[in-house]
């Protein structure tokens, strides 16, 4: 079975690669397992070496929307035998909002160009759509629902949330038309992701563990109160994967499913920090307003109900605390501070 | 005043025009009325001679996505003193169903190419955006709710529902950058149409009514119990009409409204065509099945509740005989059967 990954050498492609790598098999849409015999890992920058040192991983690398034109043959992003898509890749909240037009080329117009290119295979693939919390928006004339579930109508109110709503719809059309077979997965926001910061709005919600564990200052740009849905690296990988192998009947409709959510607030995170690493960590947290950053994350809901994602056997982390030793545990190179049992 | 309309020669666009020239002004956004000096007909064939006639009207002739392509100073689709684009072309539902790609250039392209030409204006023009009750659908697997209220989440089971939901993001978030003043309408099933049978799906409404009058047969491809939620042609501009007029506040959020609907059955429509015009008329129905359209209307649910239209003054006909009889006295070259009174 030949696998893509779009996004292949971001943080939660790579994770996702080596899971489906190690694993070394997959069950299909509640078929029987079946080796992976081919990852193939399509990004802009070449996958990490660990991953291409792996004789079963082939790189697609450069622009999405320049690979996945309709000569594929040459670029190979989408190999005639692809049976599975994870299509991560995108450009970022904070970066669709600066740049109307980027977004729309990379959010919208690359999923519609990999959706052509999975239509041409004429094999409906499976296409696993990684969608986004930030669907859902808050805004002064029409302020979301306390608890947001799988029905609750979205009313994005960032560019990001709107691209990645219409890639739920071009997924359920094209699945309804027989063209793939979709799975639209809206993602929590991940933490604490490894490595650096990058231009998603949301990026500190991991800087904000991770700097200070390195014993570095970071900034928390929104105050204490603001209540966030979070998901360790681990679990949302999970939900992908279970996307991907769930049968028709036990995924149920096209619309997307929310994936479960630990509801807490950067206060919590802070204070699970300290307990975590002490003082000396939590002092390293700058609590600098940042007002752009907080317009965005604000229209962000907190309390998800993730009903179908239950259903499924995936459930949320147990606690901010947990998800901070796991990412002490799998990133030790990048801890310097001392450790409380 | 220089007002836009695409699918300005159809039927709905049309009439469209022809209220506003017979009113000559209109109050933008809730501000003082002005005089409409201009009409801007877009369409792909010329509007009526009536239209023409009149010294306001232009007309833009020819394919919109060709007309709308950035060096716009040649077409002249929309001009650059455009303050309101009421945008109507579409591919119908049954076109959308048969060809995908048609369905995806006409509604999705042709629309994000005129929200790209209104952005490109720099004035941040008024759009009207005729949606459609399409966008809800109903499906083994997730039953659509028994009512329809402004914030229903829409799982559109057509091409043509997806395309227009799509619509409704893209139209929100030009508007919410500030590109576009945004206005959402979702249209209810508009019958009687006069003229001919389209290749939408739910020309029949239309179809099933006009013909007998004129001493036609005519199909109804669907069971006599099948709901449809209406609105007559007068009452469907004038919801596109109010859309333009109603302040930002008295709108509020950009999602889109649904458009009052009158719910009765095609048994009960076909009972009213008697009363107005005898069993001479309501004999000329040929009940014979189309599993096809019966599929597709199938998907539409027919109980409406449209709380803001009702907040905006707007209201549903107040029965389907009425309507037949306002087609009749608008129609009467097209009516040869002898009504009662």
């Amino acid at each position: 079975m030949n696998i893509v990954i779009t996004g292949g050498a971001g943080f939660l492609g790579a994770r996702l690669a080596r899971t489906l790598l190690q694993q070394g098999q997959l069950s299909l849409a509640g078929a029987a397992p079946q080796p992976i015999t081919r990852l193939t890992l399509v990004d802009r920058v070449a996958p990490a070496t660990d991953l291409m040192a792996d004789a079963r991983v082939t790189a697609a690398v450069g622009d999405l929307n320049e690979l996945l034109k309709p000569d594929r043959a040459q670029t190979g992003a989408i190999p005639s035998d692809a049976a599975i898509i994870f299509h991560l890749a995108a450009a970022v909240s904070g970066e669709c909002e600066a740049d109307f037009d980027l977004g729309m080329r990379s959010n919208l117009d690359a999923t519609r160009a990999l959706l052509e290119a999975c239509r041409a295979l004429g094999s409906a693939p499976t296409v696993v759509f990684a969608s986004s919390l930030a669907v859902f928006g808050d805004s002064p004339g029409q302020p979301a629902p306390p608890v947001l579930t799988d029905m609750t109508l979205p009313t994005p109110q960032t560019s990001y949330g709107i691209q990645k709503f219409i890639g739920e719809q071009l997924m359920a059309d094209y699945g309804r038309k027989g063209f793939i077979r979709a799975r639209n997965v809206r993602l929590m926001t991940v933490s604490v992701r490894p490595g650096k910061p990058n231009g998603a709005a949301s990026s500190f919600f991991s800087g904000m563990i991770r700097e200070p564990l390195a014993g570095v200052k970071a900034p928390c740009p929104v105050p204490p109160d603001t209540a966030v849905a979070l998901s360790s690296p681990g679990r949302t990988v999970k939900g992908l994967i279970r996307a991907a192998e769930a049968s028709d009947a036990d995924w149920g409709p096209r619309t997307a499913i929310n994936l479960p959510a630990l509801t807490t607030t950067v206060g919590e995170m802070a204070a699970a920090l300290e307990r975590v690493a002490g003082k000396a960590a939590s002092a390293l947290i700058d609590w600098t307003p940042d007002p752009v950053i907080r317009k965005i994350v604000a229209t962000w809901p907190a309390n998800v109900n993730a009903a179908r994602a239950r259903e499924l056997g995936l459930l949320p982390d147990d606690s901010f605390e947990a998800i901070i030793r796991e990412y002490a545990r799998e990133n030790p190179q990048a801890v310097t501070l001392a450790l409380r049992p």
